[in-house]
């Protein structure tokens, strides 16, 4: 059976999340009855992140089996002609190598969180920016941020229904840059915890409102307690940006799982 | 009775545009009616540019006038409060200096139109851009375009039911710029005719898809008949970005009026 890995960009807004739930239209389930419509088969579709309601991507990657092979071209615009009028689209379809899986062979993710800094709310992009209206200092947010960058327990950094069995994560990348009056969170790792870049956005906000230093966030992360970070920055404002693939990775030799649920 | 100048951002994609009109929701009647919410006052509320239904605006000027002197600020965040939920908001809200009005005060304009250019179709900022699937050649539209810039008669690139009495314009800006996937045309003149930036946009397209060359944006320029020139492009992948204004300059001198409805 041929395995076929798909990027794919969506606007969270209208769905429950990535993945299939009784309580409303996800993104997986777009997806899933894309590819029946198109070939009669219904293959589960797995993601790299499966992103919470709300969420956005620009580059989700998917996993997918069919029985037989197919043309790449043909796959993304049939599956795209079926998925309208939803705002899900395939951006590229491969076939993927031997052994590929979009969740587990994972090596890198990066997200971006937008925030919009003014006064008035946004009445363009709304659905992708949170509106901060008080002034942030996008050089102590940037400054706290290199307290978390590196092999730490992000215990605090998680919610509390997180099912991870450890914490245990390395952090590569935690950039924060103003763009007028848009602020740009970038975030990269392996992978992350449930809701750990919204927490961490949230807690990064409270030191560009100077109520928080950087010793607090120092202090949060030694904690290792949910209680002692700030709050978990609203949905809208994530994107996943990108995943990375490293073939011949041996990810079983790897303590860090590749989970991530944002 | 004091005048005052506001900035206003909206989406373009509910309304009919910005003017009022029996036949659906305006930019103009919402800003009217949170002005009357606000102040129990209907001024009429009158902006730089009128664009069309679908076009959008991160920095539209608008002016009206009160009864009585108000914090700026008071002004800015009761507009907005009455606004909710709709997608307009005024940014900015200022005095206006003495004889200031938006529409006919105003000195340059400058529009951005983004075009969405790779096979699949957009699923985020889907309402902000013009998908051309095809391969646009950037290069060969930024030289096309350089025919256009300057003092022309732009006959050929304004709707047949525009009613300025002459298509003579400056045009002083007009810049075709790939971003990835995305094209930005961005384009500054003291005023346009109806239509002229979608339908420059619309020919361009025809040059980056190299079914039109340099020389047959000449021949259209030249023919000062819309019939010559290429298509109008999509109303909802334009914006208008920014009005200036230039105290003292005395407009009566000026022969090109300055009107503007894209």
């Amino acid at each position: 059976m041929p395995r076929y890995k798909l990027t794919i960009e969506y606007d969270g807004e209208p769905f429950v999340g990535w993945q299939r739930q009784p309580n409303g239209p996800s993104v997986q389930a777009a997806l899933e009855e894309a590819v029946f419509a198109f070939t009669g088969e219904r293959p589960p579709v797995q993601a790299a992140g499966r992103t919470d309601t709300g969420v956005h991507a620009r580059g989700q990657i998917v996993h997918l089996d069919l029985s037989s092979e197919r043309p790449v071209e043909t796959i993304r615009s049939a599956i795209n002609f079926h998925l309208k009028p939803q705002p899900v689209c395939v951006l590229v379809a491969e076939l993927a190598p031997p052994g590929f899986h979009a969740r587990f062979s994972a090596t890198w993710r990066r997200y971006r969180y937008r925030i919009i800094n003014r006064r008035a709310p946004p009445a363009l992009d709304r659905g992708q920016l949170w509106h901060v209206p008080g002034s942030l200092d996008v050089d102590l947010m940037a400054d706290a941020a290199s307290v978390l960058v590196g092999h730490h327990d992000f215990n605090s950094f998680r919610s509390t229904s997180c099912q991870s069995p450890s914490a245990l994560k390395t952090l590569d990348l935690l950039q924060v840059t103003r763009h007028g009056e848009e602020i740009h969170v970038d975030v990269g790792s392996r992978s992350f915890l449930h809701n750990q870049v919204r927490i961490m956005v949230g807690t990064l906000h409270l030191v560009g409102r100077e109520q928080w230093t950087r010793g607090d966030v120092e202090t949060a992360l030694a904690a290792r307690d949910r209680a002692h970070a700030g709050p978990t920055a609203p949905p809208h404002g994530l994107c996943l940006m990108e995943v990375r693939y490293e073939l011949g990775a041996d990810r079983k030799s790897d303590a860090e799982e590749t989970v991530d649920d944002q």
